[in-house]
Order: C-alpha cells, then structure tokens, then sequence
C-alpha cells in the first residue's frame, strides 16, 4: 500500500473512530464553517485537477499527484462536522437527510475517501488514461453525494 | 525519513516551483477564500492538540498523530494564496510586507512546513514530553509570522 493510502485509512479509522464522540467543535457555526473551508479547498483541487482532465491545463505529473495527495487528505476531513447534530440548520446547504439516512452518508464519505485515495495511488504511476478514469469516479462521488445530501 | 515528512517535502517543493506561477486563482477573492478556509483548518487543529497539550483534553496517542498529519498536510497548503499578487487589499489581515519581504516570508513558511512535519514524525513516537516541545515549536512559528505578516 502507498504511504498516502495508508495515512488516508488510518486518518479515515481515527476519523470515524473519534468523529462518534461529536466533541470536536464548540458550536454549531463552527462545525459548519469548518466543512465549508473544507469543501471549498476540494473544490479548488477538483478545478485544478479537471483542468488538466479537461485538456485546459498542460498535464504535470508531480503537480497534478501532489494536488492528488492533497485531496485524498481533504477527503478525510469534512464528515465528523457534517455529522455534528442540528448543523443542517443555519448558513449550510447541508441536507437533513445525513440524520435520517447515517449509514448511506457514512458509505458515501468512505466511497470519497477510498476514491480519492487511489486516485492519488493512480497519479503517481503517471498513466493519464488511468488518471482520467479514476478522476471520473472521484467526480462521480460528490455528484451522487450532492444529489443525497445536499439541499435541493 | 517518514512517510508524512516524505510527502510534506515533496509537497513543500512542488507548491513552491509552482507558486511562481502565480496562475491557480481565477480572481484575488478566491486566493483569499482559499488561505482564509487553509488557515481556519490550521487554527482548529492546533486548537484540538492544544487542549491535549494544555491538559483540558485526554492525550490519545493514535487521533493526536492523526491530528497533526493533516496539520502538516494543511501546512503546506496556503502559502501560493498568500503570494497572489494584490492581495493584501480586500477582505483580508494579509501585511503587504509578504510583498515587501518575499524571502523573508518564504523562510517563515518553511520554518512552519518543517517544524509541522516533525511534529507529526515525533507525535508517532508516541513520547508526549517530546510532543509538547515540538508543538511549542510550532505554535511559536504561527505567533512569529503572525506578528511579521499579518495586519497589526
């Protein structure tokens, strides 16, 4: 297993370990902020990286695996402040169907963070045509995620 | 040398020969965004190993190593945001002196990038002695560029 793999399931078990304990943040506003700037530097790796998928952007191999990496870190992040109770009330676009449907929301989070990571595995071999495929599921990922989740 | 401190580097190195570029941001406001949401992360992952430092929280070996490689990973993250020229206009507690002292502000964020790195190599140790010193190390990294860098 690649060292990024093997941070991001270790991050992934302590996150879902600990995310149970909902302790983390001091009020709701801030579980909220926090997996908003979360979600937002996904969203900037996303764009950078479907640049280069997209053919916009000239293909690097060590930028577009370290953008990788960054991402399948990212990816472990946002969960426990989304699974923070009454957090789908106020400035979010956070679907309450996290709290009637756990378990989906949980396959969904660990579907990302197991996508992620092997798009970041994938980016370093360097094959493009695999690149593009992997990146393909990743992006298919917050798509399904977002139709769930998400407010309508 | 370990694996976080292995990618850190190779991140470190990657955003800094592309940072040049200067090319990842649509428009000044998202740079902003983009450091503003980097640097809240940062702040609530030293607030969460500071309680464990402070003794206001259980030290608990595996999810504060957790902690500190997302610490790292973030830590390599804002610095390109913070070097998009204009920036210190806006929304933002930017100082025009990153402009003023490129040098300068580039050695504090390697400093951080460095001191973070080792903390998540130390906090694997396990040693919570040798943590505490790390961390201080760290936490005197933030408090310095802050007082060089940030808008008084």
């Amino acid at each position: 297993m690649r060292a990024i793999t093997r941070i991001a399931v270790f991050v992934l078990f302590t996150v879902f370990a600990f995310g149970a304990a909902y302790a983390q943040f001091a009020k709701p506003a801030e579980a909220i902020k926090y997996r908003k700037s979360v979600m937002f530097l996904i969203s900037q790796q996303i764009k950078r990286m479907g640049a280069v998928i997209q053919g916009k952007a000239a293909y690097d191999q060590d930028a577009f695996a370290a953008n990788a990496d960054v991402l399948a870190m990212l990816a472990t992040l946002p969960w426990d402040a989304m699974m923070e109770p009454g957090t789908d009330k106020g400035d979010t676009t956070l679907s309450s169907a996290v709290f009637d449907k756990p378990a989906q929301f949980k396959k969904a989070a660990e579907s990302f963070e197991t996508d992620t990571a092997r798009l970041a595995d994938t980016a370093k071999g360097g094959d493009l045509g695999a690149v593009k495929v992997q990146f393909g599921k990743v992006v298919q990922n917050c798509k399904s995620c977002h139709t769930n989740f998400r407010k309508k």
